[in-house]
């Protein structure tokens, strides 16, 4: 079965407090994600280490319970950090890492991670199409540069909308383009 | 069975000519790679479009009788260009780059790619292992971000030595490192 794929470029979330101090106000919308309730802000950040520095990395909101920066293992090398490969939220021994803002700056201890694939349904998707929630399946990708993205997390959530999330890391390497689709294949 | 994976960076292959031209000199060696008589050199260059440009990039020698420029997708995306996915000196139709040295610059009307996933080897080898030049086939890699790489060509060549290479993108994304190795599988 095939599904769409989305491919997220490195990106922040924040907790309302970090939001508050990197801006100085709250998050303002640019536009809407497929997935419901999220959307890309208006606000950008530099995130940096001791090693190097990335501008303009996008604020997606809205804010949540947590702060995380997802970064793709070419960005990793730039700045010098070794994350670990992780579902939005576990963040615990994941990389250190320093945002700032034009109000001011915030060092994470922890929150600095790659991102899993991953593939978003809701329930009653995951129950039509015979998935379960955490459960790790592999995506065919048909291009010149194609093959099997293994160990891809589903992640059913009461308003996931069905979409594969992959890093540009991926999108580049298997010349993934924004309107491709993969195909589900047997799990692993 | 499994082989060794060495990963090209972005590198620059040129003439004699273009070689004069860029450096005003001949290439000089800096270090000698896996595959016989090939090596990287001290000489770096600046490939550069109309959108970007990037320095440092390595010169590998020896000289060739065409000058090639090998990136991956994500360099393409700051050039704003879109090569073919291609084998070594096949480089009809492929993309216009501007190479700049120390001592003069070249514009190359084709000659900038994206090499393909290859696995080199010798007559021998490829005889016992049962592979043929020109064959495709599947590499698994077993790493969190893993899967397998399909469409990679088999490069028979008397000086062969048995290596798969891949760029910068494909080690990213599957998060490979040096001194890593890839399953041969089925062929596709």
């Amino acid at each position: 079965m095939k599904v769409n794929i989305g491919i997220s470029n490195r990106h922040v979330h924040l907790t309302l407090e970090h939001a508050n101090t990197l801006f100085g106000k709250e998050l303002t919308k640019l536009r809407d994600l497929v997935q419901k309730g999220q959307y890309a802000c208006n606000e950008v950040v530099t995130i940096k280490t001791a090693k190097g520095e990335i501008p303009n990395v996008r604020v997606l909101g809205p804010t949540r319970n947590y702060s995380q920066v997802e970064i793709s293992k070419t960005d990793a090398y730039k700045l010098g950090l070794n994350p670990p490969v992780r579902t939005s939220g576990d963040l615990e021994d994941s990389e250190a890492i320093t945002i700032v803002g034009p109000n001011g700056e915030v060092q994470l201890k922890e929150g600095c991670i790659i991102a899993n694939r991953h593939i978003h349904m809701n329930p009653e998707t995951a129950h039509e199409l015979g998935f379960c929630n955490d459960q790790r399946v592999c995506v065919k990708i048909d291009t010149i540069k194609g093959g099997i993205m293994e160990n891809v997390h589903i992640k059913v959530t009461d308003d996931g909308v069905l979409e594969m999330h992959i890093d540009t890391d991926d999108a580049n390497a298997f010349l993934v383009e924004k309107g491709m689709m993969g195909e589900i294949i047997d799990g692993d």
